[in-house]
């Protein structure tokens, strides 16, 4: 067989990096050959991980054509949110914990898609199906995705798979999940240092919805206020990004992971879809999300529902 | 949590049919309140099976949003192939073997998809996984799906794993695979007391090739002249489902179960896609596909490739 690989979604989080470090993982115990890939830079947080678990990011690319003939997505389906050659490869697997949308293959796939907060406990339970054992760096990065995409097991996302794979990794990582858990969502936190450029796209990820193109990105604070006085400069990076890329949407949501709140900096023609959809007035371009956390749950389906039936 | 149903792609196949009894009885074992059931007529074959295991076949509905607002989907995923309210209720999980294609979701759902000869194969794992065992009529039905999408494990889309189950399944069913998967292929090649308009719909699936509209037809039998007698009111009628569907192309697959060729009718504007995808030369609308019995492995993917690039 060729070689194959293996890579999370632009932008990559620390699911998407920590993922595609796993499967790769499972797959070389199951003697196939692979390498784990990312399409991106890494965020504090994630730098945060693999620096605690002494693992070496995987190889970052452009393109993924010149790497592998067949792939695998790990923490993403939507092409949009792919490597920009996706289709000029094939989609042999998707591990994945989204919707799925703007996703075809001519070919039968294996896919495995739950609705669980995040990738990892998916990788978990196939360790696990397979007779594999986890190596205890490999369980650290596990943890820490879950961690993340749950906000340390806050998130209206996480299920009881999750917080079972949390406890199961930690011990197998042997880490205090709570501890730790602080720890590396304050280092992702950490945005003093970050350009405009870096905050607006660190974890920025692009959808369809009805005839729309919206960019929703999220940016975990300790606290709102240090990112809402940079306000202005965010405001008009937006207004170029959108006038570039042709959006009708941009929400950046800014979310407090101490009181599990966001406030969103909102532009775009479509503004107005977000004062429907919750139901609240946007001043001086931004709107106050009480309780939004979660853009996968919170954000992405109730945003669809209201653009498939917004009129400019 | 509200009820359930369970149902395969319209004009229900053998897998269809079983594969949506299987899965309502793994939910049941599991506490889950579903209901199976079918979206069009059972054919001879399918009949053949719940008579031999003495089962109901699933409640014939024309609609499922008046059924429930979660629904799940077995053996197909593409809309066109789905109820045709399907836009009207929230698909919560998805086990398949087929490509992935005109399939999108608001919000995460379970999604099993693998490359695996029969949904029923895939279902079996899933009852191993979740530790459940398989009543006997069940794993009938589930063995005889397996031998109807694999044509007794001689279709190029078989794989180990559909070998295995097979198996393992007669030995619960308590049948002689070979001696019982011969007689049910042969009750569902015996077409002699089918109008034209049975045999082109009995297994009929449209695909969205490219910018093409394509239904494909496909019809076992243990000798394909029988059909071919019946050429004339074939071509006529098909054209008729041409106009009336605006579709550019229609192929029925007229199968040879005991020596695994196709001979097909091709009719529609892009009949010459045909020509190009096999390098073969249509003749009074005929065309020998030489090797050729799986619509989904050697039929289905060579079309869309030279759709894709086809020009009338």
């Amino acid at each position: 067989m060729d070689k194959l690989v293996i890579f999370g979604h632009k932008n990559p989080d620390t699911d998407s990096i920590c993922s595609a470090l796993a499967y790769a993982d499972l797959k070389t115990q199951l003697g196939v050959s692979v390498e784990p890939l990312r399409l991106g830079e890494l965020n504090p947080e994630t730098t945060f991980v693999l620096n605690h678990f002494q693992v070496f990011a995987p190889r970052l690319v452009h393109g993924v054509a010149p790497e592998a003939k067949e792939v695998i997505l790990v923490d993403h389906n939507e092409r949009q949110q792919s490597a920009s050659d996706i289709g000029e490869v094939t989609v042999v697997e998707v591990i994945d914990h989204h919707r799925i949308a703007n996703f075809e293959t001519s070919q039968p796939l294996y896919y495995r898609a739950e609705p669980v907060g995040c990738t990892a406990t998916i990788l978990r339970k196939m360790y696990i199906e397979n007779g594999l054992s986890i190596p205890k760096s490999i369980a650290g990065l596990m943890l820490s995705a879950i961690i993340s995409d749950t906000l340390l097991l806050k998130s209206p996302t996480c299920t009881d798979e999750d917080v079972k794979a949390v406890q199961a990794l930690a011990e197998i990582a042997g880490v205090n999940y709570e501890e730790y858990g602080l720890a590396m969502l304050k280092a992702g936190a950490d945005l003093s240092d970050k350009t405009p450029e870096e905050l607006i796209s660190l974890d920025a990820k692009e959808f369809s919805m009805g005839a729309y193109k919206v960019e929703i990105a999220q940016v975990n604070t300790v606290d709102t206020n240090d990112l809402l006085a940079r306000k202005g400069e965010l405001e008009a990076l937006l207004n170029k990004v959108i006038l570039d890329k042709g959006l009708d949407l941009f929400v950046l949501a800014i979310t407090d992971i101490l009181n599990s709140n966001s406030v969103a900096l909102v532009l775009g023609r479509a503004a107005k879809a977000v004062e429907q959809a919750y139901n609240v007035t946007i001043s001086d371009n931004t709107a106050n999300l009480q309780g939004v956390v979660s853009r996968k749950k919170q954000v992405v389906p109730i945003l669809t529902e209201t653009l498939e039936k917004f009129e400019l």
